[in-house]
């Protein structure tokens, strides 16, 4: 088999101003503040216990277990946050926290290797009797990523231990011999941390492991109603009483669409596209193209949210993209994250990259606001205040929250940010992808030859890219970059000599293969011009509509900077648009100005219809980057704007 | 106290034969149909035992209360329903299958002239313990209303002296007096029906106990709390624990805007209209002419519908008008009309007609199909029938279904259509008022003497109509023909004479006060262009989007017309619009052709995000009446069509 681990770079050093600030409010504050939650420190939150059930398990306390029955994975998502944070970032007290807590891990793990508070506390005779809904393997898989961060991340083996010896109990348990469990997590996520466990330990059985549970996954009989008919269980499951909320419906290489919740889909497509590029699958790799092909095409909102149904947080139908009653999920749009880099495990493919990139800088950021404190786990595209009253609408909040009971979205985000600096290159052989336009410093072995590459860029604000590159030696290897799909003119030159591009280009990338030395100059300019975007007519929401893009970035309009009632506002097709940099505004962002009308409700009068037409007057309009939002008064926003009148 | 009953007309004959069809209809499927279904005497429809709780309640049969706690109120529809289908085509089979299920009325009765099904069969002793939300006097109220109507068109006494027997008890239980209960009902209809009583018994304590739910209405502390407290009922009531839902949130006097289940508000902003008109009451007058603003300018659709909101069956608030969520309950606008035929009472505005003649010839009859077979409850401007698999969406139908568990309103409809001789004219005085252009007979006395009026017209094909006034002798008296609020040029004539329509016109209507001989005849000439119609600006859901209407009728495209895809469907300004009528199409309609656009999904490729334009063919379009769709292949239908491209 061959290893194409994304994760055997080490991360990249994230010099970049865009995400320094990101990665810093993370570290000073998402990760102090979920440290307070995990431990019941925040007065006006409600109770984690997350900590105390690990304390109760391990001895250490008495006590009953409190909170959801995935409440260790918020322990887990918040180590693996530190992993990262520690490897940007040394921080030897917040190491030895961590420290404590994986031995508290290791004190309330069992002889046998189990370890999971909500059953040891509980239900300790019931383990494994609720696949479908109680999330133990879930819960392990969390723990088994963090566990490998932290070991890369300090070189400390302890939590690997540790997880190696439940990820062994696992593989004792699970499997399609004897009177082994031929089941399956409702909510996938162990598949791919097995794999990255695989990966850290080279333990061919945990990658084995990860096969069976995907491989096992929607074949009939159904193992949710044979382990359902063992617990007596005859209710109807709420989703309509169909596995495909889990995606559990179909083997899952007959899967065309996604379905369900989101979540968990795009967790066990990162686990197919793992598997497809570590084993050559060509099932698996055609189900990985099958399945991105419908959600890109079909079920993906322009920020990059996914799940367009409150309904079991999940996929909707081809198109159904309803801008005001999406559900979008910041979890989602992350797992969409980790799945696009996996799929770029692959295939070398830039539109995996674009997808990455357009979770990174929308869709995914929009969950937390500019100082790290409140947070959406729903990310709309069109917000009026009022309108969450109505009960279809409720959980379109319009403003960040505090904290969540389920708190899965804020240490999503702490970990996918602490770990940006592992998404923006990869290496295949001799070949040194650049995928994202993060400044950043990344040493790289070529040919047994250490590399670094300094790349420089005031990205997302501008298109101009300067990368050095500095073999210790002179060395022959390709350096790719990527040419965004959103971008329609771009100049390329190493060391001041224009490439030509068309010679060097395939599936979006810049191949540049060279005897390259020291202080080598790539410097690529990706124009940046204010884009109208149009959606897919098949998207009923977004006909007659226009959305606003530079670069990788989604614009949003916003009560507080347009007046109320921003539906109301038409962008004739021929608006002029400019763009001006401020430096003052939401911690500085380059603002889109256009010349818009707008329908006059003054000029009106009173009757609900009328066979007269709305005036309409001019109206300046401001735009923002969609991620900026809700960071002043709270109020309306929206995405997709009228075109023309 | 002035009597200004509006029943005290006897109905007109209609002749119309857009309307005669329904009336026929009624008449020979769904008043049999439902007689049946009372009977579980349809195979595949669930049970509704009706008839056989009657039984059970009259000791005439064995067995258990089936059904909704407001059982009775079926039998109650349809007893009404029955008498005015009697009053319009005498049937004396049917008359005495009605005298049969009146007997049982009486044999069910208790002594003290309580008459409930559900509380003598199964909770006696819990009499009134949840006015709430058990139905105990919305069953009554119906039942009497039936007995009203059931009086006028047999002139049989028995039923009407059932229900004053009822109503005679329910007034010695309820009241502020001793220990009468302080309470009302939390769903409306006794107040309007007690007023109707009193209208055919002449008993002013009917009216009086009608006045004092009115105004016992909303007062703190709430009775709603009084008696659940005495229940010992500590839960949340499911509606955000609001009596918005019941508009038992604040005295009715107080009410400023409409909210909670429309059915009920109505019902009761119907009841204060005819305390309005009957007491003089200003305090009323005004809280009915400002709740009926609210629900007229900022919260009806186009249709008449009202109910934006599925959660409670509700209103939501001003201006939110979803077309592809909305509630719009054939029952709401039924009770729209209910309402408007009151507001004239209280005051001859033609605005009150307009809105009745919307509801009768959009939102009401468009639930039941052309046959009478089958209905909906949920009348939605938009369908794209996939999306009814979305949870949030669920109560749209895309096709209507045969019977409801829940069955108000087929029956509701049936003694709304059957009742229609009622809504035409009214007559205050010596002015007979012309509300509705039906073709009919009607008999009126004006100063003693007996006045035929012969109404001939083809509406709402075409807005031509002709009257025929026939005094027994030469009779001086007002003619009051009222100018639709559609209509922007009309003709009128007496006897070929035009009249100066600004001299005569107040409030929408033309009053024609002359000395009335036989054989005069009113020509009115309605010019019916097809109306582009526009929402007020702040209805988000419309803007940039038109409605076409001609006459009083609103109009919809079909997917069988004109493909898939509605919403990509553009109807330029200054597109070509023409009308023709087709004889075979639904019954005969004027259909409404017109030169459109259509974004062609076809050309536009695989991607969900482009910045490229989507490029448009042309695209003739076929629009018909609303009350028509669904009435072919099931498909897409929208009535707010986009505007320009």
């Amino acid at each position: 088999m061959q290893n194409v681990s994304t994760y055997k770079m080490k991360a990249a050093e994230v010099t970049d101003p865009f995400w320094q600030k990101y990665m810093e409010i993370v570290r000073e504050e998402v990760i102090p503040y979920q440290w307070k939650a995990l431990n019941d420190d925040v007065p006006d939150a409600s109770p984690s216990h997350a900590i105390e059930n690990f304390r109760i398990a391990a001895g250490e306390a008495s006590g009953e277990f409190y909170g959801m029955v995935f409440q260790d994975s918020d322990v887990a998502k918040w180590l693996e946050a530190v992993a990262y944070s520690l490897e940007n970032h040394p921080d030897p007290s917040l190491e030895e926290t961590a420290d404590e807590v994986i031995d508290l891990l290791e004190k309330a793990q069992g002889e046998d290797g189990y370890l999971n508070t909500y059953y040891t506390i509980k239900e300790p005779e019931k383990r494994w009797t609720n696949l479908r809904d109680n999330h133990e393997l879930y819960c392990a898989g969390h723990l088994m990523e963090a566990a490998v961060a932290y070991y890369h991340a300090t070189g400390k083996r302890k939590f690997l231990d540790i997880m190696s010896k439940y990820a062994d109990y696992i593989d004792s348990v699970f499997g399609r011999e004897g009177d082994k469990i031929p089941g399956y997590p409702g909510h996938q996520e162990i598949e791919l941390a097995l794999i990255r466990l695989y990966q850290a330990t080279g333990k061919d059985k945990y990658l084995k492991l990860s096969q069976f549970f995907i491989e096992e996954r929607g074949k009939t009989p159904h193992y949710f109603d044979i382990e359902k008919e063992a617990r007596g269980d005859t209710s109807r499951f709420f989703w309509d009483n169909s596995y495909g909320y889990h995606q559990a419906h179909l083997p899952v290489t007959e899967q065309q669409s996604a379905v369900g919740h989101a979540v968990r889909a795009v967790y066990m497509y990162s686990a197919m596209a793992d598997l497809a590029a570590i084993t050559g699958s060509s099932e698996l790799t055609d189900a990985c193209k099958t399945l991105w092909k419908n959600v890109v095409q079909k079920q993906m909102y322009i920020t990059a949210g996914i799940g367009s149904m409150e309904f079991g947080e999940a996929f909707s139908s081809d198109y159904d993209l309803p801008n005001d009653a999406s559900y979008t999920e910041t979890c989602a749009s992350i797992g969409l994250v980790f799945w696009a880099k996996r799929m770029l495990g692959v295939e070398a493919d830039a539109q995996y990259a674009d997808v990455m990139e357009r979770a990174l800088y929308n869709g995914t950021i929009s969950g937390m606001d500019l100082d790290g404190k409140r947070f959406f786990y729903v990310n709309p595209l069109e917000v009026t205040p009022e309108m969450s009253r109505r009960k279809d609408k409720r959980h379109i909040k319009p403003v960040r929250q505090k904290w969540f009971g389920c708190a899965c979205c804020p240490p999503n985000l702490a970990r996918l940010i602490s770990s940006l600096g592992h998404y923006i290159y990869s290496q295949k052989n001799d070949i040194v992808y650049v995928h994202l336009y993060i400044g950043s410093k990344q040493q790289v072995d070529v040919q047994g030859q250490k590399v670094d590459i300094v790349q420089e860029t005031n990205y997302p604000w501008d298109g101009e890219i300067n990368l050095t590159v500095n073999p210790e030696q002179e060395e022959v290897f390709t350096l790719a970059l990527r040419l965004p799909g959103w971008c329609n003119d771009a100049s390329l030159t190493v060391n001041g000599e224009e490439i030509r591009q068309d010679a060097v280009l395939e599936k979006g990338y810049f191949y540049l293969r060279r005897e390259w030395k020291r202080g080598d100059h790539v410097h690529l300019k990706l124009a940046m011009p204010i884009e109208r975007i149009q959606a897919h007519p098949n998207v009923r929401e977004n006909v007659g509509k226009i959305a606003l893009q530079r670069g990788p970035l989604v614009y949003c309009v916003e009560e507080v900077d347009n007046g109320a009632n921003l539906h109301n506002l038409f962008l004739p097709k021929n608006a002029k648009l400019s763009t001006s940099f401020d430096p003052d505004l939401l911690g500085g962002i380059t603002v889109i100005h256009g010349e818009a009308e707008r329908r006059d409700e003054a000029s009106w009068g009173e009757d609900l219809y009328s066979n007269t037409h709305a005036s309409t007057i001019p109206a300046p309009i401001k735009a923002i980057p969609y991620y900026s939002w809700c960071n002043r008064e709270p109020g309306e926003m929206l995405v997709w704007m009228n075109e023309t009148i």
